[in-house]
């Protein structure tokens, strides 16, 4: 099973996690953590959600962690916490499409299919007119 | 001036934006508009916010407009409304990277300049513990 951590400064995990519920009507096996909002949540809160869900994640699953910002606070702390965990994942910088994308994927995950995964889902100037009729060719949701 | 505009299905814009607070303090000149989250916030209601943003956005000021997803629903209302007009620019499949980083550039908008902040802003897969030292390297917020 594949179990998901979307952690950010501020309220970008949840707000993430509502859109995704809207979009595909998963829910399950996603945990947010909002950083930052007010004095409660703070490194500390961060640490027992991470604690909380690398103990979650059974030997025969994996832990995929999306994080807001590389190099940021957040991700600082996650890399330094589940440190070369087996079985883990860290991607940061995370959009919507690469959320999606691996949330949809029914392969194990391994660093070669999620970086060709990562690869199709980069953030994109949109350029118009003349390309407009070839931007509906790559949804794949509505 | 510079002005805003941050779209998505559900939350994930409204989420962003208090995100950026955190981190940045900026509030002004940034409009969210969360669509599809309850019966009223559909696309009438994307088109209306549209519309109130392109006026608000005058001869000697630049739109920017960021969208959740490239082909989705929200960026195909966004670039059929917005269109070829001059002085906008629609970015899709946004990250907190590339947000904070036009927010924070200080040059006119051009697409050659967006372009190289997109290039340094993409989603990343991590990689440790060897290359942890690496990471603190590329932060430009704690």
């Amino acid at each position: 099973m594949k179990k998901y951590l979307i952690a950010s400064h501020g309220k970008f995990a949840s707000g993430l996690k509502n859109t995704i519920q809207i979009l595909t009507g998963i829910q399950q096996n996603i945990t947010t953590v909002d950083v930052y909002i007010d004095k409660n949540s703070n490194i500390d809160f961060l640490d027992k959600k991470i604690k909380n869900f690398v103990a979650s994640v059974g030997q025969n699953d994996y832990g995929i962690i999306f994080t807001d910002l590389t190099g940021g606070s957040v991700n600082r702390e996650i890399m330094e916490k589940v440190g070369n965990k087996k079985n883990f994942y860290i991607i940061s910088s995370i959009n919507l499409p690469i959320v999606l994308s691996i949330l949809l994927d029914k392969d194990i995950p391994t660093e070669s299919n999620l970086k060709e995964l990562i690869d199709k889902s980069q953030v994109r100037l949109m350029e118009f007119p003349t390309k407009l009729s070839l931007e509906s060719d790559d949804s794949f949701l509505s």
